[in-house]
């Protein structure tokens, strides 16, 4: 058989040469912002002597005081962070040792634990090892695979931590300024997450491979557990550390805003610190994790479906690597990208950020085009075949370069339709808070239409993605599609932790009682990263979409299924019950914001009622009590919809048999994609009406506003419904979506050896 | 090949007669109504020797000015029905005509309008009428399925804006008496509309039977358009009537509860005729055309499957009318259980109302099951083949039993789990209303979790009656399980009907002045009726989604697919599709409503504040302004949704071919269902949290009261943002899915023949 151009020996030094690329290049970026001090001893170093604008002149600007406020604002927020992930980690370590045993028996069972070696399932005349081997690979794999995720997200959060006050204290010097530093900020956790997923799986890949030696198909199997274990943390970490944001923030808000009319983020309200450690728990370290469970999920499926492939039976090492390799020219291609922003151009105005956000994604996705070309060219055999649910399939090497390419595509029209439907610079928006004249019933109905209709365009999307890459490479093709939507993932990280370090900044700057402009400077920053934040939400559940259709697909062929015939009842049952799943998931995660919220605005009054000066300013809040709600809110809460989907996957493959869990995935993917998009964007499109009607930055804005109208009033109503929409429901459903059904492939061997039960006893 | 035991000639002499029995006692019925007497002239007559109770000493009850004004409003209402009804009339003819001839043309191109007979298809070594016969015959079944359609809704709305002010003039004598007033009109349309749609399907079968004597294929192929012309009307006059009342009741709520403080249905407001005359077009004609449709369709699919298996090809009649006894002996149960509500027990107090309406569904449910048994026992052989997919299945008379009766009982689960979910009477509304205490928002964010938390009983109880009713007899089982669940549609549509006449009574009490004691109690038969029409909307949901699966399996088959194949990326890309549409639909008909109420808004307030005299009651405002906005808009809104639901086959089926478009019906109905369960009931919790407000039947309830508290504020806003969807976009759904499915079915021999161009070119 033909082999790809590239040397086996050159693959093994680009993968982890382009990861250590990013590792530096990520430290660089870090270092770029540490040269912001935010402590007072260092205050006359090399910052002092880049004051040099207008802006600077403004009463109390520079003065020392707000310098030391900022620092401890900050060191609040990250204690906070820490400890509450510290503790979220104490709960995971117990539930990932709990897992991996269920991995490891279930797995093992599947051969009565013999350790004998078997005849290979695909590569026949050949001896694979003993299933045991494989259950305990899958373990280690698994385990690999969480620390790998809390990792990312960890780290992800500390870096967001440390560059929120030097964001605020930047934009003292002009919003350009603050938005290089925030942007770094973001671009160093997107270049560590993405560097670091990449180069944990290729370390692991080649471990593995010391004991497994020709064995692909065992080797890969097991590596399948990697993706389990980064989206199973994933999954807690979205779930817990939404909740935990959104009780604080909707407790915060309805007591602050609603009834004593003080200002977001006023240092008198109690709930504040949980709130700003919220953005960091939830939106920084829940995002890090899901895209880097994406990441990894279509990695390993990717990976299984080549095994099983010419590649795997060939054992054409380069080609078999072909998944990393795109990985690894993703983060040549985001560095290239980042410096555009950083050192190419200069951000001058407020109303530059969003557009300079926009090239961002634009750029990557051009480079990458011809970066995938070029890979698709030397990385791959010109023809080879595909494994297809017990068919082959021939395949030409530019049919990859396709596949990859449309995902990519793909995901630039889900950034760009998100952004359409939630910047207040376009008419959805506008729509929506000019509805607010009316009051808040008919914000939430306009909103609520527009998320259902912002389904529309990226349904279709990743319609034609599927269609191509599917009819292209089957299911290899969709893995490899996800990839492409996920190979910018270095950018698209960048500009989406970029959202809650600006919310952050902007907290502090209220909190250090900077003055009004730089609040205005820090809010328009925000806005922008709401709207990013959105199109990361986008680019999560458009990947999430493709993974989970790509493990799906590994499911399917791994548990040797050849149809998925809805024409059968135990398929279509699934299908329906599938359908079902992301309602009641939903349910339990608003209704668990709700009543932590309700918990919290019952601390924050009972503070506002009992504390003499609160109001005044004259006292301070304890702000401790606040926090330990939502801590205890976020970990008792995240139990049941974790268990819920943990759980399902488990029960209807071992009751039902894998026809019908092969329903439920589908099931629950077409339908969690449109809840999970409409949620995201209608919470987007409400924040973002809310912020339109406080800004006034046009004649109709001025008429609906200004703070404190009646049309604002409605408005914030919107944007508190928005709040668990958008940053718990919503985001979750991408791993629900994605964990079902890598936990399925992981535990295939099992269901098709003994699943099905209740039909067996019937 | 054995037959069923009972006789032809008996069948021929059953089916009619059930029908007219069941059209005579709704004659009665309406007798018992009409005694009630509501204009001046008559008052004396046979009404005024049953004045007896207590409560008709109040002063003014008796007056004969109270009655003039009954009349009046009464007669304002209706007017304003039959205008709107005849306007949309107007339009659908046009629709009805050109579809006709799209039917016509695609149907007569399947073999190039040929006039030569064929081989049939099943029944090998006979001969078939040609293709353009079916095409002829299925637009004649189109048009009288239209028809007949459209004569139920316009009856429903007749008798509906008959009863509301007898029903009002009776709640002077009692609560018991007013409730057997609405309850008996109720029952007049429930009988109506399902003896005149047994007795159309009867006639026509037997009418087209004389032109194909021995070719049941071609015949009960024809037939398919019945249920086709029956769901289109029923599109229409949902979205349409459902945007007109929503428009009416969201505009005229907006500044006359909120801004102007004065209570609902005030004659001052100037849409509150509008608002009267939409729950008449809207809820009732509405739901009488969609529950027709339901059961047209069911039949439908039921005889076309057994047409192709060996009822069909053996022409054993009997067997083959099993569908329509079925209804026949549902005619003779609902009828014995009405007797149960209006004679043989008495309401004596409000709090038996729920009760008495729930025990009807309970005692039709279980009369229903013995009937089955007989009828599934007399009309059909003991054994029997059925056609499954292209091959054969051995099926015994019980299995169907099971079948039935598993959808009876399926939709028995689902109506209950609606009354838990939406009546005020249980926790899961309460806790909605407590949530009020902190505001719109977390009302808002508890009913959404509310709605999505509804949706998991329902749909786990149609998987179970999917998969046995499946399992037992194929596409048959899950036919005769949707007219199971349809079996008691008298009684269903009673009870619902019965929801917005008690609306329109309290709304005529209110307006012509009567006392507090009789609005509180029209108030309680309300609010009963939000439930019960939470209950019908459960029903309609339920068997739309057996109904759909049905024609589903129908069109498949007449499509000549064998599998429908997740793993294939034509029927994938459908299937993705297929479940977005629910959210593009819904987006434009909340958009309609919102969008429509903000004129209405602008109306109401342009008259308060340039009608001088009119808030203080001296000045009459302009009805007829507010009833020709919502009427315009809801003509001109209706027709994007409806086009949306009506070109989607046939797109799909033209371009993409029949797999494709198999793909799209079972996303859309997986995916249709959820969202239309979670509106409906969301609406309903909402609307009955804020009812459980006003009432203060409670200790709970007293603290969140009275009207007007901040509570009740956001009580109302919630209600509002609850009225689209639980009026417009939920109900809608049930159509959208069962409309494409059955257009589908009409289409398919075009589709199979000509369609999938898109990939024929590629």
């Amino acid at each position: 058989m033909e082999m790809a151009s590239l040397s086996e020996g050159l693959t093994q030094i680009l993968i982890p040469a382009a990861a250590l690329v990013g590792i530096c290049f990520a430290l660089i970026q870090w270092y770029l912002v540490s040269k912001v001090r935010v402590s007072n001893e260092s205050g006359s170093g090399g910052y002092n002597d880049r004051l040099i604008e207008e802006e600077e002149t403004e009463e109390g600007v520079d003065s020392l005081e707000v310098s030391i406020k900022c620092a401890e604002i900050q060191n609040a927020i990250s204690v906070g962070a820490t400890s509450f992930l510290f503790t979220q980690y104490k709960y995971l370590s117990v539930f990932m040792g709990v897992f991996s045993i269920v991995i490891f028996l279930f797995l093992g069972s599947v051969k009565g634990f013999s350790t004998k070696s078997e005849p290979c399932t695909y590569n026949t005349g050949n001896i694979c090892k003993p299933a045991l081997a494989n259950a305990f690979f899958s373990t280690i794999a698994f385990l690999l695979g969480a620390v790998t995720s809390t990792g990312s997200g960890f780290l992800g959060m500390k870096i967001a931590t440390y560059a929120n006050a030097r964001t605020t204290l930047e934009a003292r010097k002009g919003v350009g300024k603050a938005f290089i530093t925030a942007f770094r900020s973001g671009a160093v956790m997107g270049f560590l997450l993405a560097a670091n997923g990449l180069f944990v799986l290729y370390v692991s890949i080649n471990l593995f491979k010391l004991y497994y030696g020709n064995d692909w198909e065992g080797l890969y199997e097991s590596i399948t557990g990697y993706g389990l274990g980064g989206s199973s943390m994933a999954l807690f970490g979205r779930v817990g550390g939404g909740i935990y944001t959104k009780a604080a923030d909707v407790g915060a808000d309805l007591v602050g805003k609603v009834e004593r009319n003080i200002p977001e983020d006023d240092p008198r309200n109690p709930a504040v610190i949980a709130d700003n450690v919220g953005d960091n728990v939830g939106d920084i370290a829940g995002m890090g994790s899901d895209l880097f469970g994406s990441y990894a999920e279509s990695s390993c499926a990717a990976l299984f479906v080549a095994s099983i492939s010419s590649f795997g039976i060939g054992h054409d090492y380069t080609a078999m690597s072909y998944p990393l390799i795109v990985s690894s020219m993703g983060i040549v291609v985001c560095l290239i990208t980042t410096l555009f922003a950083t050192d190419l151009f200069e951000i001058k105005g407020v109303s530059e950020i969003e557009p300079t956000l926009k090239r961002q994604l634009l750029i990557s996705t051009v480079l990458m085009t011809a970066g995938i070309a070029v890979v698709s060219f030397f990385a791959l055999p010109s023809e080879f075949t595909l494994y297809n649910f017990g068919t082959e399939k021939t395949v030409k090497n530019w049919y990859l370069f396709f596949c990859v390419a449309i995902g990519l595509w793909a995901g630039l029209a889900i950034g760009y339709t998100t952004e359409y439907y939630t910047s207040n610079a376009y008419s959805p928006v506008q729509d929506v808070a000019d509805s607010c004249r009316t009051g808040a019933a008919t914000n939430v109905i306009f909103g609520l239409a527009l998320g259902y209709k912002s389904v529309i365009i990226p349904i279709f999307s990743i319609a034609v993605a599927i269609y191509v890459s599917f009819s292209l490479a089957a299911m290899y093709g969709i893995a490899v599609a996800a990839l492409g939507m996920l190979s910018t993932i270095a950018t698209g990280l960048a500009i989406d932790a970029y959202g809650p370090i600006s919310d952050n900044a902007g907290g502090i700057a209220e909190m250090a009682g900077m003055s009004h402009k730089i609040r205005e400077r820090t809010d328009a920053l925000d806005a922008a990263g709401n709207t990013t934040a959105a199109i990361g939400k986008g680019f999560a559940i458009g990947s999430a979409a493709l993974v989970s259709l790509a493990l799906f697909g590994a499911f399917v062929s791994r548990a040797g299924i050849k149809t998925v015939d809805v024409l059968t009842p135990k398929v279509f049952i699934g299908l329906i019950v599938g359908a079902m799943l992301p309602y009641w998931f939903s349910a339990m995660t608003m209704k668990s914001v709700g009543s932590a919220a309700l918990k919290m605005v019952e601390e924050v009054r009972r503070q506002f009622n009992t504390i003499p000066g609160l109001m005044e300013g004259r006292a301070k809040p304890d702000y401790a009590t606040c926090v330990k709600i939502s801590t205890d809110a976020s970990l008792r809460e995240m139990i049941p919809p974790g268990a819920l989907v943990m759980l399902t996957p488990l029960i209807a493959g071992t009751l039902f048999g894998v026809e019908t869990l092969a329903g439920v995935l589908a099931g629950s993917l077409v339908s969690g994609v449109q809840v999970a998009i409409s949620a995201s964007n209608t919470g987007g499109a409400w924040d973002n009406a809310k912020k339109y009607i406080e800004a006034g930055g046009s004649e109709h804005a001025k008429s609906l506003g200004p703070k404190g109208s009646d049309a604002h009033k409605a408005a914030v109503i919107g944007d508190t419904v928005g709040d668990p929409l958008k940053d718990t429901s919503g985001p979750s459903l991408n791993i629900l979506i994605k964990l079902m059904a890598v936990e399925s492939l992981v535990f295939a061997p099992f269901f098709a050896a003994h699943g099905g039960l209740l039909f067996k006893l019937l």
